[in-house]
Order: C-alpha cells, then structure tokens, then sequence
C-alpha cells in the first residue's frame, strides 16, 4: 500500500484544516493508501481526537520544529531538521513514504526537496508549476513560476520537456503543445537566451520529446491554444500573481458598481443578487484547488507543493495528485527521457 | 506655435481614424497648434476632402512610402525613406516639427527615432511605459514594456529615472514612487540583475531621483502602492499583454453565464442589460485610450507611440500628449538628470 506523508503544519489554516482534507482523502478513495500527518504533537493530536478516524490508514508522527512562511529557505533546511518538512522528506528517501505533500513555505519545501531527495538523472534544474485558466477546454500550465531565475536555453527545454511528460502521464493529455512565451511570434524575437531556447525547442521537437508551436506572447496564454507555456521563472512567478489579483481587483470595481445601481433604484436587492452570483460565476474557471498543488519537477521523489491558502479540499486533491505521480510513474519517464543524450 | 506632425498611415483603422482625431484635436484645442499630416496623397487627401476643415492649422504633406504592421523594423526604417515614418521624424530633426504622433508599427517607430532623432545626453537605452488600471486613485505606469531585451541594472534605474520625471513634470504627480518588479519583496530575491537595480535603485533614491519602494510582485500592480513599476521588456511586454486580454476572456465567460440564466428564466430581458452593462463599466479603468499614446523616452526628440487599434479619440489624446511633452520640457529636464554623474 502507497504511504503518503502529509505536512500538518502547512498552510495558513495548518493544522486544522490539513486534518479535514486528509481525513477527506482517505474517505473518498476508500482507505486506497495510508498517510503518515507530521507535526507537533501539541498542535495536531488534540485536533485529531476530535475527528472519528476510527478504520482510517491515519498514523500521526511528532515533529518538533515548524517551518514558517517567514523562515529564509535555505537557512530553515539546515537549521531546522526536526521540522515536519525535513522529516517528511528524509521518510520519502528512506522509502518509509511514497510521497510528501505541503501547502506550507514553497521556497523552504524546493531547497529541503532538492536537497533532500536530490535531482532526477539528466535533470538540470528542478522547476515549479501553475495552472491557468483558458478559454477553450482542457489545461494550461505555466512554467517555471519562481523556483529559477537566470534561466539558459537548456533548462527552459528541460521545463518544457518535463511538463510534456506530467500532462502526457500524470494529466491524461494526449498531445501536449509547447509555447514559448516571447514579445512577438516570429522566430528570432527576444532575448538571446529565447532566440536559442527556440532553437532548441524545434530541435527537442523534432526528436519528438515535444511538441513545440513556436512562440506566443502575454494574450495567447489564456487562449489555450498551448497547454504548456515555457518562461523564465520571473516572469512566470509576476503572471501567476498576477492572474490571482484579478477576480479582487474586479470585485472592488464590481461592489460600488452594484451599490449604485440599486441606491439608484435601476436594480433591485433580487437582481443585485443575480448579478454578485453572475460575477463569481465568471471566476470558477479561476479555481485552481480542484488541482490542490503541483509536484515538483525534477527531483528524485515526489514532493507536491500548495498554495499557503489551501483549504481542506485542496489538501485532499494535493494527496490524490501524490497517489497519481507514483502509480503513473512520472519520475521514472522523467529520468528516462532527460538523461537521453 | 507648436507643430505637430502626425503619420496619416499609422494605426488598423488609418487614415479614416487619424484624419477624424487630428481635426477633432485642432477644434477642441482652438487650433492652439498646427499639424502636418503626412501620408499618401492618393488614400489620405479624398477622405480629407470630405471633412470641413476651414481655417484650421492643418496641412498635408505626401510620402509615398508606407511601413506597415508587418514590416521588420530595422529592415523597414533603412528601405522606406520615403515613408510617413521616416520623413516625421526628419522633420522634428530639422526642427520643421516639435513632435512626431503614430498607431503604427511600434518598433518601427522606435528604431526610426534612435536611428533620426538619437538619444539624449546620458541615456543608455530608450524606452516605452504602458498605462495600468489601479484599485487607488492615481497613475500606474510599467517600463520597459518591449523596447528592451537583457536589460542591465543601470537600464532598469536610468528607466525608474525618465519615467519619475515625465511623471512628475509631464502628468503632474509631485511624488511618483518606483517599485521594483520582483519574485518577492524582501532586498536580495529575485535574479543577479534584480539585486544590482535594487542596490542602484537605493543609491538613485538617497540621491533624490527617485523615490524607491523596494520590491514589489505581481499582484502589487494593480493595487497602485507604486505609481512606477520596472522591470525587463520581456516582463512588462507580457503583463501589458496578458491584462489586455482579460476584459475579453471574462467577455467570453460572461456572456453565456448571461444567457443561461435568462434562459432558466432567473434573469428578465431588462436585468441582463443592467448585468451586461455593469459588466462593461467593470473595465473603465482599463480604458488606456484617455492617455492616447506614450512618449518614446529618452531619444532626443518627442515621438508618442500609440496603440494599432487607436480610436480617433486616443489618436487625438496622443496629440494633447505631444503638446503637453514639449511645454512641460521632460526631454530637458530627463537630459539635465541623466547626465549628471
């Protein structure tokens, strides 16, 4: 049976909600895995004997140190052995665990992660994922949204032939298309690391690693027209921010905009109604917990890193993310397709 | 008086649009300044025949050439002498003209003007801002937007330090604040680059150019903490790119959320006018057509660059626009600072 270990002191509702959404995971799939919560016992197990986990592959383990959102990544990993983040990864590499799951520190969860499992053969730099909302059907994701800056043509292949791997396995997608984001669709626009990154990405297509449609620019991302939208880890990590100040920018435009319009007597209270429905309606394609987390690409193990705001049901889905890396074996053809010379 | 040349062929809608905003900016302002149209005597004077323009300060000039949305700028600006591009720009050279207005090919234009006009004194790199919409009252502008690639540190300070000043002397902010676009706000993220502007960013600050915020990210943009957000060309192209696609994507998920519900009948025919139009006063403050253009800054000359899809209502904004760089004498005041040691 696949053992999961789930960090219960990540996230800003940590641990309560981390308890709910792993209690919830193992419901829904009917006790199909077993997972291992790490955090301090102080914390985590009254919480927990609140719950009926009576028949549930549910253990607890102690870990006495927390990593914090404000902890500096690379000093927390040293310094901080006995958080439930290293413990979770050190479980991981001793095969005790077949994955970890966090919605705690993201930069703290990449260092332990490479530092800890370490890389994947072939693999240059391990890199980080988001979701996009789109027009058309199906999924888009952007990478590398902030685990590398300074990126070389070689490692934004890399990027784009590891996604084309987890869309393919991990997401079901038949044909995975590459864009690489540039200031003009022409070949031969932008930086000089683009002009080559483009060049290698026709030749990684060419040998059929992926499938490459050139460049595209800022409008095309929501378009769909790529499921894979390559980009400098910068410029992924300042869309993805973004993107998710959207619906609470419009929301305070919105608001008055209704206020007035009932104050004027033109909409009435069950309209105004209608219309607030209407406008959340517009932003479910921007719910991106369905999805709960994104693995982190690259490393030899399977490290699922969330959003610090992740609610019960995306702990949930993070685990079932978990399950679904190790049973479609992601890393593995990962390692075999990089390493290829 | 002012002269102000204006390209006849610039711009989707050109040169019905351009004729209608040119006429329409010489009655609004009293005919406070003069303008040149230039374009091709054969599309630009049967449509000028049709408007009345009795004794305004307005004349056409021919140039048989024309650079269109397709053509390679650096190709464009050395084959097409004879273009409206060309000859505008030579004109404010030889002082025949104050300033250059065009919706045209935006890089065309400004390899024309570096190549015609040249730089400034102290200037390394030219650049091009864009408008933000902003939950605060006030101005939110971007730079570089797609003029420059790799940019180095001091490129990234010598922009904080053109727009500070147009800000302040040519849109009449008294303090405009400068945020650097960044993976995270704390000093010493992001790339090597990053972390060199933030330093010279400081010193630029201590010295009284600007006023340095420090970083900010991707969903600090539209909060307009900061009325100057710099980042690379690459960066600010998307964003700029990426948010004007947004009123049409939410468009395209709005409008069958709308229909649905009138078909459930939960919404009368009057309700969804109100809904639809309350949708679309959501997007005011992403109307950029009430600033028209922006100005090219830091070539020895004034060139405001507009939008391809300019209305005659932005193209005569660019107009007010020129009028109002060459009064308030940004280019001296930039020259002035930015050649200081």
């Amino acid at each position: 049976m696949l053992t999961i270990a789930v960090d219960a002191m990540g996230g800003d509702n940590a641990p309560a909600c981390v308890i709910e959404g792993t209690i919830q995971a193992l419901r829904e799939s009917g006790n199909r895995f077993s997972v291992v919560l790490i955090g301090q016992s102080e914390k985590v197990e009254p919480l927990l004997a609140l719950q009926d986990t009576e028949g549930l592959n549910l253990r607890f383990m102690h870990a006495p140190e927390v990593v914090t959102m404000d902890d500096i990544p690379a000093i927390a990993v040293k310094t901080k052995q006995e958080s439930s983040l290293v413990r979770g990864l050190k479980m991981c590499k001793a095969k005790e665990a077949d994955a970890y799951v966090s919605a705690g520190n993201t930069g703290a969860q990449m260092a332990a992660s490479l530092f800890v499992l370490g890389r994947l053969p072939g693999v240059l730099r391990p890199t980080i994922y988001a979701y996009f909302p789109r027009i058309q059907d199906g999924l888009t994701n952007i990478v590398d949204v902030g685990a590398n800056m300074d990126c070389k043509p070689e490692h934004l292949v890399q990027f784009a032939e590891m996604l084309t791997i987890y869309q393919r396995y991990g997401a079901g997608i038949e044909n995975p298309v590459t864009g690489l984001l540039n200031i003009g669709e022409e070949e031969g626009k932008g930086s000089e690391v683009l002009k080559q990154a483009y060049k290698l990405l026709k030749e990684a297509d060419s040998k059929g690693k992926i499938s490459f449609a050139g460049n595209i620019e800022g409008h095309d991302i929501l378009k769909g027209n790529v499921s894979i939208v390559v980009c400098d880890g910068l410029v992924g990590n300042t869309i993805l921010k973004f993107g998710e100040s959207i619906p609470g920018f419009l929301g305070s435009l919105f608001k008055p905009a209704v206020q007035k319009l009932v104050g004027a007597g033109d909409l009435d209270e069950k309209a105004a109604a209608l219309a607030t429905q209407l406008f959340k309606s517009m932003f479910e394609p921007f719910d991106v917990e369905k999805f709960g987390g994104v693995p982190f690409l690259g490393v030899d193990g399977i490290s699922i890193v969330g959003h610090g705001r992740s609610s019960s049901r995306a702990i949930k889905n993070m685990i079932f993310m978990a399950e679904h890396m190790i049973e479609k074996q992601v890393n593995a053809r990962i390692a075999e397709v990089l390493s290829e010379a």
